[in-house]
């Protein structure tokens, strides 16, 4: 059976990821980071998810305290409409954190001998994102290949060109718990439904005609 | 000033790295990691150089404990000579080590706005260590530069070409303090002297017709 390793992060994008990729036939191992963002209730998401799928995972604890994001500086406040700054980047940007996630993975991948690292990323993210883009994939995946022991190691970003409606649409077909996904930027119990995050969820589930079954459990409480 | 990150084991390459770039005329943020390493001593070394210098340091653990090396596992035996297996890697090989460091580095210099991160890797190491490798040092600078958003990061490994001997050469000029320094790969009390970090250390020094300050310390107590 092949093996792989998948970002889970709680939200829609990895969690449709990693039904993709057992859809492939990839006996998958998860890496689910604390990197004490604002939302942490996605890591509960992402143990559920990867619980639901019988995968094992690692909670990985990553010191981005240096990080100036207003994902992980609660004194920031996260931008109601996307924020630009600069080169158009959101204030929601976490420097260098796909970097650091995509190398953990490498780590591991090589360790157990798998040869697919998988990753959420998508066309909606990389243009605000860097490190989500499809340049910085390639040559980080170059890179990796020259830094490691094992050679053939492949970047997988199946979602890489999808726009949210239709990851969701892959989500529904693929049987993707949707209830069990995470995707507002804010930390509280219920979803904000004014960050870019759940902007772009609201949006894409109506967009499809479909309920959202994360806004139905809530209402639901 | 010119700022830069500085990759910092507590072993001689990245103490002589570290004064290098000092001299040079960068103001240094270090980063010190944590893996689990059966040479922990080395971290307080690393410590030390720092605050002799007056540079601020941050302490970062790194969730490795798949990686199966004899650095990172106690049942696994350090190699006393180098035990080659498969394509020339050393046992104590920690798979994707330098990868996550420089990843972690690049989001700190990212946020503090530094251009540069020194890295002490050289050739005696990059016979066995890919990650130590001129063509990954190269191709991972290039990756970093798409995924950050700010651009013209460099990775510096100033000691690339040198053999130990030099290196210690080097460090001498600048005035490192060898004594607080620890190459030995085994967590003891005093050096094994048998490990390939101490005969590198050991040869490097007795070459140069020098006295290693480390061993007199503790031929002293």
């Amino acid at each position: 059976m092949k093996k792989g390793v998948i970002l889970l992060s709680g939200g829609i994008d990895s969690a449709v990821t990693l039904y993709f990729a057992k859809n492939k036939g990839y006996r998958l191992k998860a890496l689910i980071f604390d990197y004490n963002q604002r939302h942490k209730k996605e890591i509960e998401c992402a143990k559920k998810i990867a619980r639901l799928n019988k995968i094992d995972y690692r909670l990985v604890k990553c010191d981005l305290s240096w990080v100036k994001s207003s994902l992980t500086k609660k004194k920031l406040k996260v931008p109601l409409q996307r924020n630009l700054k600069g080169k158009d980047i959101p204030l929601t940007y976490v420097s260098g954190r796909n970097i650091i996630f995509l190398s953990y993975a490498a780590s591991l991948a090589e360790s157990i001998k798998a040869k697919a690292i998988f990753i959420g990323a998508h066309i909606e993210d990389y243009s605000g994102y860097p490190d989500c883009r499809p340049d910085f994939l390639n040559s980080f995946q170059k890179a990796l290949n020259l830094g490691l022991r094992e050679k053939g190691l492949k970047i997988v970003a199946p979602l890489l060109n999808e726009k949210k409606r239709e990851i969701i649409r892959i989500g529904k077909r693929l049987g993707v718990p949707f209830e069990h996904t995470w995707s507002c930027y804010e930390g509280r119990k219920l979803p904000c439904l004014r960050c870019d995050s759940c902007r772009f969820r609201i949006e894409a589930f109506s967009k499809l005609g479909l309920p959202d079954p994360l806004l139905k459990k809530w209402k639901e409480k």
